[in-house]
């Protein structure tokens, strides 16, 4: 963002997500743009910080460019068909809004609109939870013992293919984000004990028919899964 | 296994896990083959029944080739640099493990010796568990709504990527080594209550830098991703 004798029509304030609420407000009071947003994952602490920083609201539209994988080479066509989360607030202007629209469609992405708190509750469920999860099953590998990693196909490495993120990186996101995270990891632990349980009343009695749960969490699983748009859907649907 | 006039060298019985022992059993009767392997993925169960059904232990080598996904279409390279885990028993002749080694040799695979409880355990590390885990992720989907789903992306398609698995041969799997898949879960279970116990300790506080945790989780399961062989690995390792 630089510092232009008119103001641009929209600055995007692309820091880290501790930094964008003092950056923003150093920024409204230049008078750079028109209307403001941002690319950090998490929204509920930005729109807390902001009002803490006395910026102006009106023209804040938070955004957050779900682009997958954390650091991509930039290119082009980094946004193309790739879904485009924003999240105006009750003060912010329609103006303000269709402004971000119209740059989220000139990156060739997909708008979605959120408010804060359901794009927190988003990200928990679709990112963070899941990463945190496929670094716990990586982290088991520093226990096991070689002949057990050898046997390790190419399932475990999809499902681990995120843990070697920049765990400072992820840190900040998750800790920005702790409620919504924590809700999901409360509900995983509830689900793996409860299956725990069922595995060994199973093991116990050597009934295999008992395995209900079991059987309905790979059913639910794979249904699941059919939900989670393909990388093509968001540029047809 | 077709049904020589004179003994094949070995016979592997490539029959679903819960038909294996008795199909053994008919074929140790025939005199089919000197050596037998099988191919199923749990092996205590294999020769706790083998036992039951009166097989011959001293000619049997339980095998596993992890060959990654579960149902490739066959071709000439199937085990192609994969581990094939052997699983002989304290009867097992050295003769017939020999023969089993050969044979996977001959495939093109590496051989990994484990005991059938060290290789049941393994597999719930490497595999039942973590496919378990993302069937559970997947299922979460279920419930979320449009918009959450809308933002999901590569890293949730990879860590969810086994969950399209059949329902019914995974829950057969995991029941068959119910035990060694219970002690996992529990473990993932304390560790994600207790993470989400620290998230909410940080949301109540405001205090970021409470996440020790949380970072040292991710610090792990990068290193941890690390130890896990890559495809190529095998045929060089």
């Amino acid at each position: 963002v630089g510092e232009p004798t008119r103001p641009a029509d929209i600055a995007v304030i692309a820091v880290p997500a501790g930094r964008v609420a003092p950056v923003l407000a150093e920024h409204q009071k230049r008078g750079t743009a028109r209307v403001y947003t941002d690319v950090s994952g998490v929204k509920v602490r930005l729109h807390r910080e902001a009002l803490a920083h006395g910026c102006d609201l009106t023209i804040l539209v938070g955004g957050h460019p779900v682009i997958g994988r954390g650091g991509p080479a930039p290119r082009g066509d980094l946004f193309e068909g790739c879904s485009w989360a924003l999240t105006p607030s009750e003060s912010t202007e329609i103006r303000a809004l269709n402004h971000a629209l119209e740059m989220v469609a000139l990156c060739g992405a997909v708008p979605v609109l959120l408010d804060a708190e359901a794009h927190d509750r988003a990200v928990a469920l679709v990112s963070h939870a899941p990463r945190l999860l496929a670094s716990l099953a990586a982290a088991r590998f520093l226990d096991g013992d070689e002949s057990a990693v050898r046997l390790a196909g190419q399932d475990l490495r999809d499902v681990t293919g995120t843990a070697d993120g920049n765990p400072d990186l992820w840190t900040d996101l998750l800790t920005a984000n702790a409620g919504p995270v924590a809700d999901q990891l409360d509900g995983w632990a509830a689900q793996a004990r409860s299956l725990a349980g069922e595995l060994r009343d199973v093991a116990h009695s050597g009934d295999a028919a008992r395995s209900v749960q079991l059987r309905e969490a790979f059913r639910q699983g794979a249904a699941g899964r059919g939900r989670i748009p393909q990388p093509r859907d968001a540029t047809t649907g």
